[in-house]
């Protein structure tokens, strides 16, 4: 029986892989810098980091080791989203059942040397976040570890960071909401048939044509996130190809990494369930 | 850094990335009950096994464990040679410097008891074999572990099991050949550039033009073998297209898994030499 960790890493490989799920990475598309095997190497090199979220370790100390493994490729920031979500749930899994309720309490449980910890990992990798409201500058995470000491001052909990950035990131939404959408997907591809790839990309398409994806927000603007929500449902509705839109949005540089994120948490908590491969 | 079986593990994953290699499953070919995440689940399934060559164990028991883990996906038989190759190569690389002779060193240093977890691993997953010569019925490798007292009486050690096959099986001649299809063709991957998965499909066509793939001589016959080595150099001459031709392989269930399990060890070799993804 695969371990947590296992199971943990075997979802980031099953997200990238699964297509098409237009505008991200998959075993069919691929931008010139960021490239299919750059999310293998990543989701191999998180391995440590998961390990320690599995054997009980700190969140922050599993994320920020996980993102510096992840690191170790040429493609720059492949899964930092989806360890976010993804080692929370792994930690969750090693103490106890793996529900919403139980990944809340550890999200409750975390310390201000686990935010930290999440700072510490923007030194690892370029991250495209938004710039932060003014009153918030000193914590910005693209200061790194330099904001530590503000958020020592301010007594800030991994928790706390996240519910700063919850309304503007969906990653952030996940810790604050009981991480609803990742356990929604994962019944979602537990209910689907045939290959799980050919299933999470489906999923992948609900969950976009649901809500806004933040990424796309942050990196290219509302208007083109909008966009994106609006042509996955046409998709949904046999009005477009799913495969030509991926061709467009790869095209476009339009990357809806968000709710590729939450795919992957998804479909750790579907192999935690059973989920066959 | 990534650990030795980290590089073992990526390596599985990069080879079943690597397209178009004709005949084999890949990122943009697969078979209806043999498909790519079946790979995924074997690599990340194996990392136990790897572990115990990475940690020093026993190269049969490495072996056998690393089957095990490979065989809990839904696929069967995904890396069964591969393994086989990078297992040595991990002990190798575990116990001093990755060359042919201490590789050599390494398969000349195992035990009856390694034969024995070597036929234990057929008890893991179907593997398509050759029948033996009829003076080596009682070794016939589909017995598993009912073949083990046999082992014993004749004291046969994992390498000398491997001895008896290597004239029919390219695995089993790196075997008792110092791996060293596999060591040319990873100085063949560092010699050329761009992304790692085009740089392994280009070898992986070398090796095939080069010598006939075993695994295709036994699951369909000699005549198909030498077609295969013959279109592959008629690819590299610029003849036929290598995609066409993965096509007309896999549609035809020609499948050269011995020249794929010698990428994934090159691969391996590779990267544990410095390659970058």
């Amino acid at each position: 029986m695969r371990s947590l960790a296992q199971n943990a890493e075997l979802a980031l490989l099953l997200e990238v892989t699964s297509t098409p799920k237009p505008g991200n990475v998959d075993r069919r598309h691929e931008y010139d810098d960021l490239r299919f095997e750059h999310f293998l190497a990543g989701a191999v090199g998180a391995r440590p980091g998961l390990d320690v979220a599995a054997d009980g370790g700190p969140v922050g100390r599993a994320f920020e080791r996980s993102v510096e493994g992840m690191a170790e490729q040429k493609g720059g920031n492949t899964q930092f989203g989806a360890l976010l979500l993804v080692t929370p749930l792994v930690a969750t899994a090693a103490s106890g059942a793996l529900t919403p309720e139980r990944a809340s309490d550890v999200v409750s449980g975390t310390t201000v040397e686990d935010a930290a910890e999440f700072y510490r990992a923007f030194e690892h990798v370029d991250v495209a976040v938004d710039d932060p409201p003014e009153d918030l500058d000193a914590l910005d995470v693209r200061r790194g570890s330099d904001a530590i000491p503000e958020l020592e001052a301010r007594d800030l909990t991994l928790a706390d960071v996240m519910g700063l950035s919850a309304d503007v990131d969906g990653v952030a939404a996940e810790w604050v909401d009981g991480f609803s959408r990742c356990f929604e997907a994962a019944a979602a591809i537990e209910r689907r048939d045939g290959p799980v790839p050919d299933r999470a990309a489906h999923v992948f398409l609900e969950l976009l044509a649901d809500e806004v994806d933040t990424f796309v927000v942050t990196r290219n603007d509302r208007e083109t996130a909008e966009e994106v929500t609006r042509r996955a449902q046409a998709v949904l509705d046999g009005e477009e190809d799913a495969a030509d839109l991926a061709d467009e949005f790869v095209e476009r540089d339009v990357n809806p990494g968000t709710t590729a994120d939450i795919i992957a948490a998804a479909l750790f908590v579907a192999l935690e369930r059973g989920l066959q491969v």
